[in-house]
């Protein structure tokens, strides 16, 4: 089985460290990633400047490692080009430093990294530790439990093409599995006004995640009962019931 | 009417003059645009550094505008911040200065600012011109004269919260309208590998998009028709179908 890793927290990331080791196991993996942090990048591509490649040795799993000087998406497809140019049987992205639910999917480098795997026809799986505080340091060992336990299922699931699974999983150890959808994460406070040593305005963009209100069957909510979510994730974002509903009315 | 004004190919873009015009014509707009072309960022966001906002004379149309060294998502919230704290009742991203069909909208900043729009709660429309060749160049005021002619059906359409509009108008004037699903746009030849001047090898992303085969009722299907697609597009990107399936088979 021929699996490549990415994730969007960069080459020197621990999560990252778990996720090879997990792979390992099960097949022949390499790692192409990001030299550097990308969080929140999404699913952008570098098209205006050239990406290098840098294969780095890497201790924490009998893996190949590259780093390139891009984002997750650019990782996959340069990945597939130096690694396998017709394909391979499972892209993985992670395992993130934190949550990717509900909005997080769309803003989320881990995601994407699945997303492009899923656009290249290939079964792909983004994994986030999703603790629901700062409390305790986030331990990847508990996410790498998880998918070793469920790599089987992961594997062969049967999903069509175009589809990927976004996972995320509780800094506990979970209560268990909840198949789910994506639910709605707003952040409050979106953005910050700060004035430089000059007195200059500057601003900051961050925010504090609200979670309040029941949603049932959903990511949100499947964490917050400390379960791992697991999302079957679309690549066809149409409203199809609203399309529906504006075809008739525009007839 | 308040109407934030964003677009990916940054605040010198021709069309970005031609939607700022017309907006004009309907209500109190701002642009809020990056200060340099940022295509195929997605629905990134700046979090780990400051924001800046700089107020510019702009010409081409009787608005107020700023540029951010940002990103599109990061123009709407800090446009919202300085402008409209409370929410403003259009955001309008674009024109873009090429297709955003298909998978194109998972890579479009354009369609990531009117994404953002909407998790704001705001009406979000995102506009692009969709020439399907290169032969001649875009002409911005084909999608304005489309903008103005659809504006109240566009303002006036019975949407649901948190989904937005994704707008392609071919680059002759169109035949019609056609509300369509999205589509599936794939690459070929993504990646590109070259050699620098010592011999050290790099990579373009890039690639050629492929339109053959007939997708009904899509965006691309339409605009190759000689139509406007306009596609509803939802922040749920769960795939319910698999998740009911995937459920069952779990139970």
């Amino acid at each position: 089985m021929r699996i490549l890793i990415t994730n969007d927290d960069g080459i020197h990331a621990p999560g990252l460290k778990s996720i090879a080791s997990v792979a390992a196991e099960f097949g022949e993996a390499i790692i192409v990633a990001p030299d550097r942090e990308r969080s929140a990048c999404a699913h952008a591509m570098t098209m205006r400047e050239p990406l290098r490649v840098n294969e780095v040795k890497y201790q924490a799993a009998p893996v190949k490692a590259f780093e390139v000087n891009g984002l997750p998406v650019d990782c996959v497809n340069v990945g597939l080009t130096i690694g396998w140019p017709d394909g391979c049987d499972l892209v993985l992205s992670g395992i993130n430093n934190g949550p990717n639910l509900g909005f997080d999917v769309t803003y989320s480098g881990t995601v994407a990294g699945a997303m492009e795997g899923a656009i290249n026809g290939i079964r792909s799986i983004g994994v986030s530790m999703a603790p629901l505080s700062t409390e305790k340091p986030i331990d990847y060992e508990i996410g790498a439990i998880w998918l070793r336990e469920n790599w089987d299922d992961l594997v062969h699931l049967d999903l069509p093409p175009l589809v990927f699974l976004n996972v995320n999983v509780p800094n506990n150890p979970p209560k268990g599995t909840r198949l789910v959808g994506m639910g709605q994460r707003v952040y409050k406070d979106r953005v910050e006004m700060r004035e430089d040593p000059w007195g200059r305005p500057y601003y900051w963009q961050g925010g504090v995640a609200v979670l309040d209100g029941a949603q049932p069957n959903t990511d949100i909510q499947a964490v917050r009962d400390g379960f791992t979510s697991v999302t079957p994730i679309s690549l066809d974002w149409t409203d199809h019931e609203v399309l529906k509903r504006l075809q008739k009315s525009f007839e």
